[in-house]
């Protein structure tokens, strides 16, 4: 197997944000009716919710004199300038310039679209226009009863790209995830990729192999035989979903039952240099057991931990190094240079 | 009332910052025979008193091997550099160069002009041959017995653009400053203005005014009728002044005298995104009571800290923030925006 | 003597850095078999030693996903990156991909020659062809028995150019140093200059002189009447070297001995804006007398710290400063002028 040489051209950490595509904004348990200031691709936002809950994200910026409206105050479901009470409504329009007798029409806050699905508001901060929430990735078990979450957040010093890449590439579980996810048999499994217009899907499947501990022992079969199936994918720049199907092999074969754990992971370029992330380990089996919700969250953020400070140094020496530099990839870099090939693609401006 | 565009260009945060005008470098009371370092407009200065008292403002940088003469000292009247002990007069030219027989006239350090007006040291950054005194800002109450100051000092991470359109916006008192200087009635007064030259003067006028706190407390008029007049200017891009005329109607016409106060804001560019900022309060009443002086100083800051506050956000949005901006003025702008327009035609190069 | 105007094109703080150079990298005893990160003129580098011993520096970046090897860890000799265990010879060669059944040979880690010479590690990040070991200044003294040595290392936020000619300039001795090593007696002995190829040398002889305390002290000569002498010179970019000869009057001259002092400074740019420095003082008298070595160490490290405060104050200076500035230069600035000629010389991308 030889070195790979990325025929077209692949995004890096110097490639533009994407604009046109929906991102998690925060938590919908984060947003509420204290103003929230978020930076999103260099933009600053502003998220609260209006009287009846609604949820809304707006230009954290006075079109007046530039003041952070996240520094003023809300007014029922007005935001109101901090510096001269200028009043938003939720929807841009101004319903107050109080030091003039009639506010112009044309004085408008721009807006983004915020969509609430489940535990997640997603923004779209590029042209309104095409904003299609049928865009939005299905993440339904995330709110429904049959699953279980956990999860967690993270503010990164690196670039989204980079993250991603980390995501597509299981080769790395054994190395750098040697003490929790990555186990020798994962690691030799085969791996099947499939890309589907902007999506890139991998899928390894075990027969007969023991169960990590990581889900072995949450579904009580530490060790032993299972089936495995692992399909994880770039679903859009702001996410990755990995779905893991296991099958204990003890019952006979018609009495037996799947485990189901979905992984999925939110990725917010806040700047080229830094990303807000967060993620969720969802299940189908123990819902009520605590002790095992305590078990997934550790053992989950054991290896983010051990990603978040690998993201970091890759991003220190890639933006802080005298020396030509010339990336190589190998064989199992495939799918990350597809995504990137993708990510590259849809970086570009649209053509005139 | 409709939006106003800004039909000449205006000057905002990245404007160059206009060397040729008269700034204040320092308070006469913190310069003597220490060596005070001080950027002003991106120069490094380095200030001081001769033996006779006289202050100066030279570059700190020796013209030798860049050391900061400020790190050096004192040799009677001469500065000595701290490196090799190369010796300047206060007129910038070199006294001494110990390691040579013969110190070569061409030798010298740049000098500022530095002119001493009561409690403060004024300096002209740009071109030496225009420095005039006569355009200094007269403010000659400053040092006048008849007159008793209080004042304070900040140093400000934002533009002085700002600033300025701050301090001739006399709309934001109601807002920013509801809870001190800010009244209903002040607010509802019409304005006239008044562009004369390269200065922008302001006048309201009102009759039978309850009188505010922050004047009627210390004049003992506290929501008594009063007339008052207020005259405020940017007078030049280093210094806005407000006079307030305060007449108590209780006397009858022929016994009535007026109370006077005169703010002054000295405002001196330290780089694109700081300044050095001065006030001071003046009254011509209450004299020698220090309750009155206490009482004008902490409503003073009170309201000068909430200024300090939002000017510091305003130029974090407007210097870090990816999406496009057009910046919206409204009628109570003119002022803000004719100064605007000074500024930007003062800091344009001089046609060759 | 006038003002000298540098007819040729002198470095300063902008020239670009002199790849094709040995630099010391590292003193030897700090290499060893934990992972040493470094970053030598912008680049990046790891240094470790091999099973025998032998040190090595290798590129701080993996060639596959830039992640900093210095976070990594040895196997054997081999040094193991902690992303995705690729495994690099010594050499540079990649001695595992552990995700690929074949490692293709094109697969290199750049790696710089590094020479062990006493107690000092060499290192040439430049062309690595040309890189010959014979060009390292010889500074055996430091590893011979019959000196004895005493040292220490600053980390500066300056530029290096700025300490070639502090130390190229004994002028300043008498103002900076003045309470340690600058003497009336040694500044107006008359000082000779002689370049040689890309080398700058200096010497001062003085005849019947009392012994400054710092030789004196250790010698047991304090006041006593010596001949000295004194050569210096910018050996190369990386490498300043003073040597002192002292001779005692007193014996009758047939029986006289003289003393010998070799100061050696070791300089190796960083980036720009900082440097790495070492510094050491060897004698060939007092050998054992630790109190000797005690005296010497603090009473250089007296006036280096005055060098280090002095060269972080020009640089701040000559970094962020607004007025027009032009350097003058004046008689005994010739040699600093003649080791800026030639860093400039060097410095420039060599003809096609």
């Amino acid at each position: 197997m030889n070195t790979i040489t990325a025929r077209a051209a692949v995004a890096d950490h110097r490639t533009s944000l994407i604009r046109n595509c929906w991102y998690v904004a925060a938590l919908a348990s984060d947003v509420g009716r204290t103003l929230l200031a978020r930076k999103i691709l260099g933009i600053n936002m502003v998220l609260y919710r209006t009287t009846d809950g609604q949820a809304v994200a707006l230009h954290d910026r006075c079109v007046h004199r530039s003041f952070p409206l996240s520094r003023g105050r809300l007014d029922g479901d007005d935001l109101v300038c901090g510096y001269h009470s200028m009043q938003y409504r939720p929807d841009g329009t101004c319903s107050l310039i109080p030091t003039i007798a009639n506010t112009p029409a044309s004085v408008r806050l721009p807006t983004f679209a915020l969509v609430e699905r489940g535990p997640l508001l997603w923004v779209w901060p590029g042209d309104q226009n095409p904003a299609d929430p049928a865009d939005i990735p299905d993440l339904s078990w995330l709110d429904d009863a049959a699953w279980r979450n956990v999860g967690g957040a993270f503010h990164m010093r690196s670039n989204y790209v980079a993250m991603h890449e980390n995501l597509l590439d299981q080769t790395h579980f054994t190395y750098l995830h040697a003490g929790s996810v990555g186990t020798p048999d994962y690691a030799r499994a085969p791996l099947s990729m499939r890309v589907e217009g902007d999506q890139v899907w991998l899928r390894k499947e075990l027969s007969a192999s023991a169960a990590p501990g990581i889900y072995g022992i949450p579904m009580g079969l530490e060790n032993k035989l299972v089936d495995r199936r692992s399909d994880a994918g770039f679903r859009s720049p702001a996410c990755h979903i990995a779905h893991a199907t296991i099958t204990d092999l003890a019952p006979p074969p018609a009495a037996r039952s799947a485990y189901h754990v979905n992984i999925v992971h939110l990725i917010t370029p806040e700047t080229q240099d830094s990303f807000h992330y967060w993620w969720f380990n969802s299940r189908d089996f123990a819902l009520h057991d605590d002790a095992v919700s305590t078990f997934l969250r550790d053992a989950s953020m054991q290896a983010y931990h051990e990603d978040v400070d690998a993201l970091t140094w890759i991003h220190q020496r890639a933006t802080d190094d005298a020396l030509d530099f010339a990336e190589q990839s190998f064989g199992p870099d495939r799918p990350g240079l597809a995504m990137r090939r993708i990510l590259h693609r849809l970086a570009e401006p649209a053509p005139a």
